[in-house]
């Protein structure tokens, strides 16, 4: 994403059912953005499984809205919620001005909309960040010091990462990582688990 | 917004239902705008809970005005009202040759809109500027100055103003603040309850 | 495709149905890569039999998907498995931020769908390489050499190549030929054998 890190102001005190914090990387250093996700109410039957993108979004970073959408709603449906096949969604990435790319949220928009269809907010204080494969593998993302130092500036307290970035982990200083508890997940059943505190 | 100040002129005196005073910023300065909104009457079951928009928006500003749509629907629904739901909308920005873009006017969008659901115009000499998310927070806005000159020359009494500007907002002169009542928001529902004067 | 052989790591042990090793080349050198395939649940009627494709797929690829798509459609019917005729399918191909093209992925694509059609995943540690006819004849593929040290690399022990790319195995050392299993196949026929063991 390309949002320069001083212009973040961290929006949500708690995130409510829909909205994930991700962690975003650029030239400019790593900031927090969130996902936002909302039911989009229409009347007429066509529009049933649509997927509206707002929020600047380029290329790759559509295309993760689509992978980690197909694979929501298959892991919701396994799981007997029909939400995501039954309603219109749109998603959203403030601030709509700033141009946002990559990967990396693939994962952070998937919980976001699980956490819609299951009317079901995620554990308090958390943010993530890795790319998700079509059937829910978690693919490792780039600068995760930079994506570390913002979320600790915003108050994260747990952050979820793909395994593979475990060596980079590793190599931060204990002053960064002290009072941010990580999680390794090379599945996305794991950030499930995690995100939904095992209630799902 | 791209336009000139010396470009506009007040073309309401009094903003009807559907019609909200905003406020845009250019390197040209400042200037305030019109966001309005009417009932586009279509007799085909298909077209029902269609947004089409006018007014030379480009890419950013259009996303704002479909961010603004779905919170506008969720938020009267919320209300009772399906007016929006039910109903083709035809969004439009004055003046058509001008280019505008930028995600400030979300608030004014958003107000527009709902302005015309519950068919009740906004208070008097109001104008608002402000970035709306998809759940209805209020994001800071740029050229706060150059707005609140604009707004001063075109006899605006109050604005609403994002929460995260009111370091901007203390930092302008006595003689540019006085005779304006700013309100300082975070959230919409903040923006509907002046904008409505408690009455919705 | 154009990912760096060093980006790479195994993601999966041992793929499922809809998931098969490609096998890819670039100047930066060889490495494999997967085709995910994944059923896209949709309720209305009309959007049966579509095909949706992320992963940064640039033309010629993106076209491979149609081709293969077409002709998989067509065996799969042959076979009386109408699978994908009655369902819309979502072709990703990881990592999602890394530009790909080349139609040397056609019998792999073919094959990731007919394994989604039959819910069969293919024979463990294949990777395959080849283009693919609308009529499902295999045409040769570049960068042979490349290829073949990066399935190595990466545990396959059984390829699939073109025939007409014989000459070009011939010419590789013993020592990096030793432990893989190689057939070479002028038709699609030869490939949906060896990676379903006959057993379709």
């Amino acid at each position: 994403a390309g949002r320069p890190e001083h212009a973040h102001s961290k929006i949500y005190d708690r995130t409510p059912s829909g909205v994930v914090m991700g962690l975003a990387y650029t030239s400019m250093g790593g900031s927090t953005l969130y996902i936002e996700v909302a039911k989009s109410k229409f009347t007429g039957e066509e529009t049933e499984g649509k997927v509206q993108i707002t929020g600047n979004l380029k290329q790759v970073m559509s295309e993760s809205v689509h992978i980690a959408y197909t694979f929501a709603k298959k892991l919701a449906s396994a799981k007997g919620n029909s939400f995501l096949d039954k309603n219109s969604i749109h998603i959203h990435v403030p601030e709509g001005a700033t141009p946002k790319d990559g990967p990396s949220a693939g994962i952070t928009i998937t919980t976001a909309l699980l956490s819609l269809a299951f009317d079901k907010p995620v554990i308090p204080d958390l943010a993530m960040t890795g790319e998700i494969s079509l059937t829910g593998k978690v693919l490792p993302i780039g600068g995760l010091k930079e994506k570390i130092v913002a979320a600790k500036r915003d108050g994260v307290k747990r952050v979820i990462i793909p395994k593979q970035n475990k060596h980079h982990w590793d190599e931060l200083t204990d002053i960064l990582k002290e009072g941010i508890e990580v999680s390794f997940v090379e599945d996305y059943s794991e950030v499930f688990k995690i995100a939904f505190d095992n209630s799902l």
